[in-house]
């Protein structure tokens, strides 16, 4: 059996599709175009690389982006009062901070400063407390996890009652994946560094999502046969045949594993698309209720 | 083999005996007395019974406790009013507020009230958050899920690296129980109602923490042999031997379990008393905090 490729550029650029119509019905209502801010501290190239791809993805759906850029060596107070102005700035939907901010800055701080109905990363502790709970709602779903849920659903798994491992538990990632794969009633184990015979757990997934950052770890032989396959790593591995000297790759070992898998996400052009578009997302879902405005259920 | 049976009434026997040294270090600092508040509506009878033995256990450590009683058809904004007086209340240092509240009022909305730093409980979404995430530290581990890490390490469990697998995902108890076991780096599975063959699943456990609510669903063929048993669950069977017509058992077969098992709590007298001395730990910790009295690291 050969895999399934699940194509997210495909499925990114339809939710964009959506969230175009959605903005424009949002303007035709009277409302305000949704705003974007992006707090951006230092030099750091692939930093200035994001920031830019997600003024750019911005700016196709018809959400305002603006770069609030700061001095590497500015004060934590200097990036806690940029916060606090964006708060408070009516224009402003969502603020995000591009991470990660220069040695010596309080991050947790710097994050904790803005404010929960502007946290369209949704890695406010509040936010990731309501994700862990039964009976509540948190304002944003993170971008990248929920890309992961979307994927998944678009490949047909079946989410309630399934095997679901994580593999990584990040803040970003991992821990917010497996939270809301016990949302879709999945059995989920979550695996780290520390855990014993990764590969026999592995094996028994239905659902597998990889978000270790380590090129390739997980073979063809640790998927179950039919299994679905989410790959959240993006690494780097050198490779001569290629101007820049590189390639990317994920966590999983994609040759392989297409041979065992029912469907699996490829690096680059499977989760990385889910990620921004997730952004925009919750950046309009955000000017909606900011504005009370009651707008439609969005993937 | 016959398992080793884990005394959590013993255990929270020595917890009493070193929070109550620590209350009279405080004392003699010169700090407040810790106080702790009970929010108690309407006329529950088993609502009455668990409020008066968190008093007596309070007093027995030296915590002055205070019950606040409201009539059943009290209105939210009674209940929340009360919540924010005993928020302002320099003289309490742990708000608990106890559940069920009567039908009509919102919960979520009188939990979520309780000043962060009163809420002793640790159910506040904020609190949950930081226990799901890496480099953050909750103000408060919620009682029974921190009981239940405490019986594992005294009975000589190794959590790093183990398979624990946690039936049930309750807010107050599998769930943070599952974060708190990944904060081990323990390898970790959350079950619950869908999930399919649970015996199995059960059967690959190091560590086992039962806490669905249904009697003595567990059965020893589930458990693996050697493994570390928690049982939450407190449940009432009919028993015509018993004056009171009921005996209690948890939601694991211990007769059965205790043969299989390296070490396994009884109910009653494992987690249960537990869950008391863990709020005790909570409101103490709470008035060091807010005296700004720096305690010593306890259980």
């Amino acid at each position: 059996m050969t895999a399934r490729i699940i194509d997210g550029e495909a499925i990114a650029a339809e939710i964009r599709v959506s969230l175009k119509r959605e903005v424009e019905k949002l303007l035709l209502s009277g409302k305000s175009r949704p705003g974007l801010a992006a707090v951006l501290v230092g030099d750091d190239p692939a930093s200035h690389t994001y920031v830019r791809l997600k003024r750019k993805a911005s700016a196709e759906v018809g959400i305002e982006s603006v770069a609030q850029e700061l001095a590497a060596d500015s004060s934590q107070e200097q990036i806690e009062n940029l916060v606090h102005e964006l708060n408070a700035d009516p224009t402003i939907h969502g603020i995000l901070v591009q991470l990660p901010l220069p040695q010596g800055i309080d991050e947790e701080a710097v994050l904790g400063a803005i404010s929960i109905e502007k946290d369209v990363d949704g890695f406010h502790p509040l936010n990731i407390g309501k994700l862990a709970m039964k009976g509540r709602e948190p304002l944003f779903v993170p971008a990248t996890p929920a890309g992961c849920i979307t994927l998944l659903k678009s490949a047909g798994a079946t989410l309630q009652g399934a095997n679901a491992v994580v593999v990584g538990r990040s803040n970003i990632v991992g821990m917010p994946a497996a939270l809301l794969l016990v949302r879709e009633n999945a059995t989920v184990t979550i695996c780290h560094s520390r855990t014993k015979d990764l590969q026999s757990v592995c094996r028994n997934a239905d659902i597998l999502i990889a978000a270790i950052g380590r090129a390739e770890m997980i073979r063809g032989d640790w998927i179950k046969p039919g299994a679905f396959v989410i790959d959240v790593g993006t690494n780097r591995v050198d490779d001569a045949s290629k101007e820049r000297g590189y390639r990317l790759v994920g966590d999983v070992a994609f040759d392989e594993a297409i041979e065992v898998a029912q469907a699996i996400t490829p690096v680059p052009g499977g989760v990385g698309p889910m990620t921004i578009a997730g952004l925009l997302r919750n950046t309009l879902q955000s000017a909606q209720r900011l504005q009370g405005y009651m707008g439609e259920a969005m993937l």
